[in-house]
């Protein structure tokens, strides 16, 4: 039998809702199969903030570290000022446990209604930088508040940093059937930053000779995404393209309500982060509306990521199964849940 | 009489078949009205590139600004060097000529097939910075090629950059119906420019009590132009964000082959620059293939800047009108052209 430590950061409005049921699925996946979960719960988001001030505390983040995965609800809450969670909490762990690979797949699943009018089969998944580019924290600003105010945003880009992750694309690109990845970039303006990233993806190839490769400007790639979402298999990215892309690859498969991602640190030297893609959404939060589906496709992320494949596949399989038969059924938070776990129990 | 002098950049690739269309539609709708136009044609882009190693010289720029416009069609070719043209040359003009204001309306036309489902009613247009953010080319790279190398780019804005284009696309809202205005910009995350961006949507709102406004991360921004882009009334935004949205706002209205823009120099101090969206698209050069409905679009928003108000009115009901008949009848670039032409001649 083994033990699995998990680390809980239910977090805020909605995100206590859909963890619940996130945590349902992910028992009655691993039920009977030898493997035990121990939950840590972390108190950490607005209400702590709004408490004592604090975001994420050397404490925390030694915590954290001595589990073996963590799952996240949402953060925030209207309250905060802009940015203080954001790079105080969610960013801070990400850039901590040095979650280089954001990992966010978009699948149109069977019964579930894009709002493209000729969506095509989507079945990509982006593989979104998540430790530099413009996320790194290296801004400010002076004569704040004056007509003289300048305010300047670094995007930092290493070597070190774009290869692994391109590596890590590759990859996942040559263990998928179509083998194809895309880069996207701006290198047309972004010159040196967008250089690093084509010359590193030209000589990663090398190391993946099945794997076709091609280049978009982010520009271009939100008129394929819109167009012919087909067209892409594995896409790798800055942070902060990769932020703008999959949200637009969440609407185009069916809503955030259905978008799960992995912050993955693929070396395991910490633990790695299964969340939704959306957000603490304050307007329904309470009222046992959130779909919890992102959250359980999370799971299924989380799952595969600790080696527990058929407990993984189990997940996913309820997923698509309750997607399929959906139709314009309305159902509470703990109602999806509860189908969901009924499917995976089997 | 009037004389308006024009400097015209055809451009590489499809630049100069569309180009030409633009201006048998400009020749036309102001023929008869005293309006007289003489045209300079600038060698500039790929071809001089190749030839003689030149972007855009001090003469070149000399003599663009004794015009009072400027009719660009597209510039680049796969042999110029990535960035290259883009820096030198396309953006080079915009930040020489100041074009602070790069305006893109997205409108769906009765009768222009979307890919969206359900597009609702389109019709809003997009702000963008155009002389700031992460565009100006403070970027660099050392250590290039080498397992240490570190690429940055810095994204600059100022209080004085910011503070002009929302004043302009405030003024842009508050003389239409519905007189919305969104910000976007991801300020959760880029806490210095977003907030920069914020404090000045702010403050400047006092100067137009009318406009109501919102704020959308990027992110959001992208769902909602895929979910409900009926929502939006008039986008501001900064450089990088607005080129990302205008293509998304392009595909979602038919298209980059309909996409007009211009880079406005609203303070007048040198020529405003009008120009199609879409690139030299080398793959259908050559073989009267492009449609030159964007670069006539294009035509009647120069008008428009130039006071032409009825000449203006003119192009862009040939246009909506030809839109409206178009069906899936397949023209050649000088048809378009000249179905347009007998339109605008009425
Ligand atoms: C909340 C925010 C900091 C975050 C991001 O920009 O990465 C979110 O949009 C996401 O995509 O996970
Ligand atoms: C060609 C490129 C430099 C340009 C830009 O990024 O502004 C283009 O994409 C545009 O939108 O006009």
């Amino acid at each position: 039998s083994r033990n699995v430590k998990l680390a809980v950061v239910a977090g805020d409005g909605i995100g206590t809702e859909v963890v619940e049921q996130g945590l349902r699925a992910l028992e009655t996946a691993v039920a009977g199969s030898g493997v035990e979960i121990t939950t840590t719960e972390l108190d950490l988001g607005a209400r702590r903030w709004h408490a004592t001030g604090e975001t994420l505390t050397d404490q925390d983040l030694a915590t954290v570290r001595e589990h073996d995965a963590i799952l996240l609800g949402a953060i925030g809450d209207p309250g905060v000022p802009s940015g203080v969670l954001e790079r105080g909490l969610l960013l801070r762990l990400r850039f901590e446990l040095d979650h280089y690979v954001n990992l966010r797949p978009a699948r149109l699943f069977p019964g579930v209604r894009s709002p493209l009018a000729d969506p095509g089969e989507v079945d990509f998944v982006v593989v979104r930088e998540g430790t530099e580019g413009p996320y790194v924290g290296n801004g400010g600003a002076i004569r704040v508040g004056t007509p003289h105010e300048v305010a300047n945003e670094v995007s930092v880009n290493t070597a070190f940093g774009v290869e692994r992750v391109v590596r890590d694309a590759f990859a996942r690109a040559a263990a998928r059937p179509r083998k194809h990845l895309t880069l996207v970039h701006k290198h047309n303006v972004l010159v040196h930053a967008g250089h690093l990233w084509r010359r590193t993806v030209e000589a990663v190839n090398a190391e993946f000779p099945d794997v076709t490769t091609d280049y978009l400007h982010v520009d271009a790639a939100t008129i394929f995404m819109t167009t012919n979402p087909s067209r892409f298999d594995v896409i790798v990215t800055d942070n902060l393209f990769g932020d703008i892309l999959t949200d637009q690859a969440a609407a185009i498969t069916g809503g955030i309500g259905l978008a799960a991602s992995g912050n993955i640190n693929p070396d395991r030297t910490s633990p790695s982060m299964f969340e939704p893609v959306h957000g603490s959404a304050p307007d329904i939060a309470g009222q046992g509306k959130a779909d919890p589906t992102a959250t359980v496709l999370s799971v299924s992320m989380l799952l595969e990521h600790l080696g527990l494949t058929e407990a993984a596949a189990k997940v996913e399989a309820a997923v698509a199964a309750d997607l399929a038969e959906r139709g314009d059924r309305v159902r509470s938070t703990a109602e999806v849940g509860s189908d969901l776990a009924a499917r995976i129990a089997g």
